[in-house]
């Protein structure tokens, strides 16, 4: 990392030697249980006096250390990193499933700052990102609806916001609506005119937590349980907002939602990046630890190979990830090349990472599986992230689409800017 | 199915009928929590009163249908099933997680039944046999120990029976035995002379549970839960078994375990196709049913691609089993043919089934992850298919110096018998 | 193959025996240029007085060894194999490229014969399978045309006959129609109602080598040069055919066509999967014999995992064809279960036999790309068995639509018959 | 490309101008013959006058536009490009299979000059590097030997030069030598001292063209025929060179190698990355006329399937590149990190490129396997490249050496610098 200064070379550092000294042994205190409790049967996400009393531990040490929020520009207590700089922090605070919580960037609430940074009026920013900044609060970003709403789909919208004097009155369904429990504001998108399948439309609203007629129906259990808070169906039954609750334009949310797309997909992939060489380096100590016919594991040409692409898989993501991060940093994170980069990354990480984790699983054997190791949960953590932010399947739509259009503008591959 | 006479093809449709009336209503209530229950933190492998009513219940119906251990000869009150005839009874059974547990095929059980079958004496058979098959008490096949004993090298083995008037005395550790807790009787497999690395000296014991030396230190927590009893971890300290309790012949316990291994791996290949067939059922339910983008999701290309995907695993998979059982009603079922025929279909369908259910989560997307379909606990379960019994790294190598020794001694492809 | 009669492996024998020591030496003498000439640039396929030569020379000494169309009925020559008979002898044959040339099973031949065997009267049987069958002509069928003409959509069948006096007027163009040089007789599908993209209409012509009105445009060069006579253009320009070069009935002909589909399919992949077997076995050769970083190629686990994903991608095959050959001498060939069945044999042979024939190269190094083996010719000649006879693409789209439609029946997979 | 100054963005451009301009139509126009007849079988490599004709005219042409030698300092011609500008160049010049010919930076060329502009002195450069750079004579490097001598293992080495008075007498043979057919300088790797398998005692000589008891014993045909004057066996029998033929320092062979080694996997990258851009642009423009099924075959979601991987490979490879050459750029190009890095992208480019042609021949069907695209011929270009330059297999195992030797020095994954 030559061409950067010394300062990121040394925030990453203190990243590093923070998460190693104070996050992972709690991490490997509390194993599965996490900021979550377990009820009936398998994971339950949640929060609960623990859950707070744990996160509050990690932000208290992160701030202590200088740590908390490094992205954020100076102003609101951050590093100013750029995208580029982000990916070596956020890789090293991936390194435990607990490091971006500790930090205060872990999704959605990094996302959902970038956004307020980017489209929040002065006074919206003092309300809301001030907390949010001090991980005094968390948030959520509710678009997601259950069929046949906005899911991969997001002009199917089909929660309203109607105008009434003085504001708004917001009325439908949001489901998997990650962190939404105990949140101190929603950011809740909401079609202000035309019909679900218009292309525009929609407006972003910022919701308090607990306000009047919202409500939180029931979790959605899922096989992750790292989210803080969880995921949620919460229903909105004409909840009043203000008019100043409006984030950005009116009739604008898709564009505007636009600001936070790429940059939160691709500080994903940095997350999950450090927690794929996380599975990769405790599968090393198991091989390299354990013994069978007749020599140690690791210098089985079986494990080799295993070893050999996830180490590949490393390193390519990493690098799809710096050159995503560099084309953010060069112009306009909201633009049609950012989006395809952002897409593509995407697309390569959440699959890489969720082969790296697989194969650390099956070279530590029974204990990959077992929950002698912190493998298993890493497997379960991973796969929803070719779910989530888009599918894989609806990311590969879009980039064949795309390719095909800029073909017909007479775009070749030998100039691929 | 022509060639087979019509009265497999009228007990396949009565396991169908009696899994999706009988046994898929119980699996749908009780979800995740099984014959388990949950304790801390994830899953929680174990016996409780909820689950031995659960099993009973499922037996109960089974046994009012006529359809306990169908597999085995009428005189242990089964049907005299080939191994090409289970195939189709097995997979039948195996569309519901709970459908081995309810028929009495499940694993350890079923392995261990055909191996008492094959190697026990009259004695020994009506003493264990016979209430195994009666679905009275379940049993564990204890070989696998903690490192540095055996594993995948099962030569490595290092817990000992010492030769005492009357008898043999027992001490080592067994680690990830399936079903030990609450067990009738364990088959103990210990080392009667040699050291560990030695290629014989191994013995087979049938010690009855609860016996005096014989501890269960603790359960093995992992990411699968469908087995009953779980996984645990054994010691046996100076246990002490009559002479009478030697299975087969002293220092013949690793050809005798040959006798279990081809078959027991396609058994397991069996059971987990049906759950894969089930995982592709619910996928083509959810895209039949959704629609995005402005169409029906099954109509999507990305989603025709996983689904043809699938179809051709599912195909493939079952082609492999049916040969594999042809060879081994064939011939000598513990001979080489049989040996690396079994380790072919194992890695081969292991795969496959991993690859199969992890496309129906794709195509589910969110609820793929989440408790509202089966098919995330399916996820789970499948997953430690790929190193149980064998991971696919032992059974490649294994497949490779075969290959190289076959064609040492002249054997060609052309004819491939 | 233990459940069949011994006459079917002693046949099996035989043709092994046979290929290794008539036609496998020819093989190796005459190497890439085979039944081939070059001319200008890369392989040029056609026919010259060489080609005809070798073929000649290689039929005689099938027909010397009694083993001539093994596949067909004895009053036509052959054994009268089953499916299944004959996935064991076209395997064995396949082991050489030139087997299937040699014993008169190649492609398109064997599936012409097939057709003509059941759609032909006995006199155009008498006139066209008799000197078929004996080997002292060839034949071609003409249905693929150049777009926007029926390709992997037959439907949009362009090329008209038009009914006058006495016989039918043919007109247009096919493309890519294997063996079309010199051929015999061409079986041509020419829409006699309807419009390019109805599902009907079609009717198929028996039109002797050199009729009047058609011509041999050009050839289409390849990357394979295994098939006889090569791929050429062929134009009709009104060629005038009498009434009883119909074959089969008017507007009959994709019907017709059904009957040599499924079957066709399945010969391919035997014939592939003999190649495949040769290329895994001069891959083991390889490795064997050489050295390398201290040890026998053969024992490096890099080497092993190729090795092992050989065996298994050739017994799953082998399974996969040997179920299917047994779905077609059940039932009716041209049926829906037949041609789902052939078509994910097609689709996971054709992938499955790349795979094998790419690793053995990979296996062999620079003499695997090289002509020092074998290999690099068998990896040309493999590629494109994933495009002819309906793409992956093509046969994964129907699959998927087949699946679907099928579920929408309330089919199941707990019962996959 | 934003921190990069404009005068590299618009040598890229020149370079693209130029290739479609003049280096395509030429492509267009020899098609498979290329700088390469045919004789006998397949592709043959040589050179003869038509060859020599064809390169130049290409040169002429590049030297006239002031492209040739870009990546070379000014003193040398060139314009002094780092690792990251090439990359750009690079990619631009391959997306002809022509370009980097008429550049002049072809493989082994483009190579030798790196390392005599590294490792030669000022009297060797002026002899050898300046008619290489005027492109007025071309070069080899011959390191690898058949078995058992130097291959994958370099430390194999067989060859050997003995000192005698005033010089040094070579002899060995040597295999797959590329251009070793009329070059004009031979760069040779012989064994100094020691013993075949010793981890030293190499010595690199220069050895003119035509030197007595260098011997060309024959052409290694292989499915390649890109590289000018193909691959080669020569035999040393006693080859005579004076001392100032030593290339750096007696026995340092093995080390100054390492010289050229990384940069040279490094610019294959490169130009493969721009051949697979021109392949996904064949397939573009194929599916984006093309119809079938009542629809553009651009729009069916299997072709989408294989564009997206398409464009998430080209993606990926481009930035593995880059990453790698930043790293190239920022430090010692011989030492570890530089190896490591350089081992990653190779592996991973290499198969990047084989998938992204493979599925362009498979997007364009029948047209993607026949000579009226480039398409069939690039599949059989880039296939060599997953085995020259150290086979997938060899980088894997020494990644995976590497990772583990880095894990017991203590090195983690969370910041992999």
């Amino acid at each position: 990392m030559d061409h950067e200064p010394p300062t990121i070379d040394r925030l990453v550092h203190r990243v590093r030697d923070f998460v190693r000294d104070e996050v992972i042994p709690v991490e490997e205190a509390v194993r599965g249980v996490a900021h979550h409790h377990v009820e009936g049967s398998g994971y339950v996400a949640g929060v609960d006096a623990r859950d707070r009393e744990l996160r509050e531990g990690l932000r208290d040490a992160a701030r202590a250390a200088g740590l908390l929020v490094p992205h954020l520009p100076a102003e609101w207590g951050g590093h100013g990193l750029t995208a580029l700089d982000q990916a070596a922090v956020f890789e090293a605070a991936g390194y435990s499933l607990f490091g971006p919580l500790a930090l205060n960037i872990q999704a959605p609430d990094e996302g959902n700052m970038h956004l307020l940074l980017h489209a929040a009026s002065a006074e919206q920013q003092e309300r809301w990102l001030r907390p949010l900044a001090a991980g005094e609060i968390h948030s959520a970003f509710a678009m997601t609806e259950p069929p046949p709403g906005a899911g991969s789909d997001p002009r199917a919208l089909a929660t309203t916001a109607e105008k009434v004097p003085g504001g708004w009155r917001i009325s439908g369904e949001k489901w998997f609506i990650t962190g939404a429990r105990d949140a101190g504001v929603v950011i809740v998108l909401a079609r202000t005119s035309g019909e679900p399948g218009d292309a525009g439309g929609a407006t972003m609203f910022l919701v308090e937590g607990g306000a009047a007629g919202m409500e939180l129906v029931r979790d959605v259990h899922t096989i992750d349980a790292g989210l803080y808070g969880g995921h949620s169906l919460l229903r909105f039954d004409g909840c009043l907002v203000p008019d100043d609750a409006v984030l950005g334009e009116v009739d604008g949310g898709f564009a505007a939602a636009q600001v936070r797309l790429a940059p939160a997909r691709l500080t994903h992939c940095m997350r999950w990046l450090g927690l794929a060489g996380r599975a990769q380096d405790l599968a090393l100590a198991h091989v390299s630890e354990r013994r069978g016919f007749g020599a140690r594991l690791a210098d089985l040409g079986l494990a080799q190979q295993h070893l050999a692409d996830n180490e590949i898989d490393l390193a390519a993501s990493r690098a799809v990830i710096r050159e995503t991060a560099r084309v953010l940093d060069a112009g306009d994170a909201a633009g049609a090349d950012a989006g395809t980069a952002s897409s593509i990354a995407k697309t390569f990480v959440a699959e890489a990472v969720g082969r790296i984790v697989d194969r650390a699983v099956q070279l530590a054997g029974g204990q990959g599986v077992s929950d002698e190791l912190l493998l298993s949960r890493y497997w379960r953590e991973v796969r929803p992230f070719r779910i989530y932010d888009g599918s894989s399947e609806t990311h590969r739509w879009s980039i064949a689409k795309r390719a095909v259009r800029a073909h017909g503008k007479g775009r070749r591959h030998d100039l691929a800017r």
